[in-house]
């Protein structure tokens, strides 16, 4: 029977509770339920207040393909409102083997107190002194962890920046590989964590423990349909598992909508250095891997390992918005030095998106210029230490913004807009608009539909039909995050008749009850609902609901789009 | 007849302009009414969109007592609200000899264009090259424009502070004594200025004309009367000329509400070091003066001349919010130290009370240690230069806690809070949390009729009376910024049965017409309701009216009260 446990950060005791009124919630759904009920809305969220949550989801632990995914919650300090961050790494597969469903972070230490690794077993919590890694960066604490714990260790790090409580700092979790390689990256989770003085999480690597599945017979039938669904679609068994996410950028650059130089152009002249056809040819050329899964049992392989010019591993989860946020956004045309900066952000626990972001208004403001990619590696190496340029570049592209006089900040709710120009991408302009999240694609991807043809075909440069299409997206994306899937397998599921009913049966038959689509689509719902209340009652209104002021009144290139919704219109999307 | 200019910065274009629609306003009231009617509520607050209003009174000009304060109003790029911030001077005294009611600043230069000296005259204005002081600190920038428009230029700087747009910079005018000495403190003015590449605005000095009073006899008699009744009153006459407005730093401690080490406290220890008594003493020993008017026809003469211990002129308007922000606050209590990070704060344009915040704040986050004042004078010195720590520091309150992960901020609406603490003078509380301003003290001091017991007496530690006190003080305030009085006049006026009537008679003989004290009111309410109105555009929600949730958490001695208002109990507060 999953449990929740409660860790208290001031007193260090700890509870293991029963579902009670979350149960039947797992991922996004509980994370987002818990921080809406628990979480006082106008409390800083760096206080004793806030409540970091990790929750797997409603299918973690099954077995069933892509159902390894792991949702971070709590009151964001990036955007001030609801955050629930997804990452992949081994983290809620490891989860249910300890009968856990979620574990939840509560009040913080005294400020003076000393960092902790904390030990998670089935039956007990254990603080212990984290000087040892302190202050450093995450593949050596990793390192260092596996050396206490052994190799297969299940690992969530705040790195230096989590530690500095910088508003853009990612949480850190362990994939199959072993590298610390995967992120909660929206949000500022990592600095959630860092104010309750926790550097690292290990789970017994021990625990044997599975998720009862109530009917197994019924299940590998459901289970062996899943892993067709997501086989039989071409995105998800070609075009991912091919290029990575990185094939979208000459996609997006064809499309017109790949955002260039600060959200200034759709097209980029040097597209062929940096695209996915590039990056698979750099990555074979060295002995790397062009398939990888970011958990157990992902059937997509969309990751890579991506090695250097001597054949050593540099980095993974080299994702399209990293390849463009300091690529094109940047106007950087050396992959080797994109490939450098996404390891250094996970090095010092930032986000990648919001740094694109926060370069390129950096840049804007003066600090270094235009495609100095020596000059970017240099910056976000400051991420995480006591120099105030790193504080300042590891708060997000709204803090640069700031503290350099700069007025065009392309961010919604104080998150930095992801590799999309929502003016020649109209649904996903919408998505990034309306979503309690803040900017943010991952919450209603209607690139799928605008630009992939996935799920239907919406002009990309109309308006018509895409309020409809990303208040859609966003619903089955928070039922997808609840269950603990990836969202890849959406590409699939919009295109494959039977998938709702497919999901809904390994739902069933792992919890024996009788799911529906009718449930699935509220679940969705409801934590949508939940997540708007806490938005409001932290003081977020419709007006919030806009993109910044140049979207609507620059043109962009090359099909002379702007951005044409009014806050009224874009209220329709919202649940 | 005055008129309004209206000066284009990018085209360099301008516009002298009857008042058609803005007839009838001045001061606080022309300022708000056109940033509500013609400022777009969701720009960037350092975008083109944005416009920088400048207004002598409805009195301005007059040579009525204290009736020479400008008010400065924009889109506060620190609140992201309406901002008008209040400043003495000689400016608004100047003014009118041009026959110029206000000036209002449109559009921005690109960004490499060159900062600017904008030279006013009754029928032209020019822009001059600006390098020669660009960079420059305000004093020595001051020097040079003395230098090439004589000692009685009449100036606006935008300090270093300015230039780097950063949110906490202020606009330093000149004051009578020809120093560049007085702030529009409050909201970042300097950095709307800095965006618009305005180094300095000059007048100019040899103009001679002067606002017509239509009916001067009546108004001889009239600003006789005005003058005995500020003569009269005990604060105006003896408390404020004795000791200046630090003659608040006992009476505050006293009562228990001088906010110390960063608002734990309502006591500090050292109290006697930093006192009114004490300045005033070291003063006189000096040479100095204790009685300075901040502009031409002031009979309150509350500002001083502060010199070094060399005798040599160190500052003026060294008030009692900025005593208590770098002393009791940060636990300084060297009164050189003190008065040295004033005149730093006027060199560079930035802002007392936001940097006694953020340095307390800083202290919180480790930056300095408590009471450092050697620390806090070489991290003053930073701001306006290109180093991160200056820029961060720049950006107040809430942005220095966000860069060192601080969740103990004192700010409402991102400004930060002034000298009383809210626990314990209840009714000033309400007035941080509800005017339109942010934390502002001067926006309804109900300090007045808490503590000095000045218009009445409503317990600062019950909850009885506050909301009523605050909002007809808001109402009251936001009239006599209209009119371009001083807010001290309001201390007698409280106290006194024929001053409303008489600053009717004041009004209707300059303008001929015939001024009731319903219009008086009607002015306020006006006011007020523009500048709510913007706010709401903006995005401002009532739960934006509430201070910071550890005023209501944490017991202030030695009175051991809270901040115990609800949200919707504040609402009351507002017109």
């Amino acid at each position: 029977m999953p449990r929740i446990l409660r860790i208290n950060t001031r007193t260090k005791e700890f509870k293991f509770e029963e579902l009670g009124e979350y149960a039947g919630l797992g991922g996004r759904a509980l994370t987002s339920r818990l921080i809406n009920n628990e979480v006082p809305a106008d409390c800083h969220a760096l206080s004793a207040d806030n409540k970091l949550v990790w929750a797997a989801g409603i299918l973690g632990g099954t077995g069933a393909a892509n159902s390894g995914r792991l949702s971070c919650g709590a009151k964001s300090p990036l955007t001030g409102g609801i955050k629930e961050s997804n990452t992949g790494g081994q983290f809620a597969q490891a989860l249910p083997k300890l009968d856990l469903l979620s574990i939840v972070f509560e009040d913080k230490p005294e400020d003076d107190a000393d960092f902790s690794i904390i030990e998670i077993y089935a039956d007990k919590v254990e603080f212990k002194d984290a000087s040892a890694i302190v202050g450093k960066d995450n593949y050596p604490a990793h390192e260092e962890l596996k050396k206490i714990y052994g190799d297969k260790v299940v690992t969530a790090l705040a790195g230096p920046a989590g530690e500095k409580c910088l508003a853009a700092s990612t949480i850190q979790f362990s994939d199959p590989h072993l590298n610390p390689a995967r992120s909660a990256g929206r949000g500022g989770m990592g600095a959630v964590m860092g104010s309750k003085k926790i550097k690292a999480v290990v789970l017994d690597p021990d625990s044997k423990g599975r998720l009862n599945v109530v009917d197994p017979d019924k299940f590998k039938v459901a289970r062996k349909r899943w892993t067709e669904i997501l086989l039989g679609h071409p995105v998800t068994s070609e075009g991912l598992p091919a290029y990575g996410t990185a094939v979208l950028v000459n996609i997006i650059n064809e499309a017109g909508a790949l955002p260039t130089k600060n959200f200034r152009y759709g097209r980029f002249d040097d597209v062929a250095e940096i695209s996915g056809e590039k990056i698979a040819e750099v990555i074979e050329s060295r002995n790397g891997k062009t398939k990888e899964g970011c958990h157990t049992g992902c059937v997509i392989q969309c990751s890579q390992r991506y090695n250097d010019k001597d054949g050593n591993y540099l980095t993974s989860g080299f994702e399209y918005e990293t390849v463009w946020g300091f690529g094109a956004n940047c106007l950087i045309k050396d992959i080797d030095d994109i490939a450098a900066m996404d390891r250094i952000c996970d090095e010092k626990g930032i986000d990648t998106i919001e740094m694109g972001c926060a370069l390129a208004v950096a840049m804007d403001g003066g600090v270094l210029e235009w495609g100095d990619s020596k000059s970017g590696i240099e910056l976000l190496k400051k991420v995480g230490s006591s120099d105030a340029m790193g504080r300042i570049l590891g708060n997000g592209a709204d803090f640069v913004g700031q503290a350099f006089g700069v007025d065009r900040i392309p961010t919604v709710k104080g998150q930095g807009l992801p590799a999309y120009d929502p003016r020649s991408v109209k649904g996903i302009g919408v998505t990034y608009a309306t979503t309690p999240m803040g900017g943010d694609h991952t919450a209603g991807y209607a690139v799928a539909t605008n630009i992939l043809k996935v799920g239907g075909d919406v002009d990309p440069l109309s308006k018509e039909g895409q309020i409809e299409l990303s208040k859609n997206l966003q619903i089955a994306t928070a039922s997808i995050d609840a269950l603990g899937l990836c969202l890849f397998v959406a590409f699939a599921v919009l295109d494959t008749e039977d998938s709702v009913q497919c999901i809904c049966d390994l739902v069933s038959a792992a919890h024996g009850i009788e799911y529906t689509a009718d449930d699935f689509i509220a679940l969705g719902v409801n934590t949508l609902k939940d997540e708007l209340d806490f938005n409001r009652k932290a003081g977020f209104t419709n007006k919030d609901d806009q993109l910044p002021r140049f979207f609507r009144e620059e043109k962009l290139e090359p099909h002379g789009t702007v951005w044409d919704y009014t806050v009224e219109e874009l209220q329709a999307a919202k649940v």
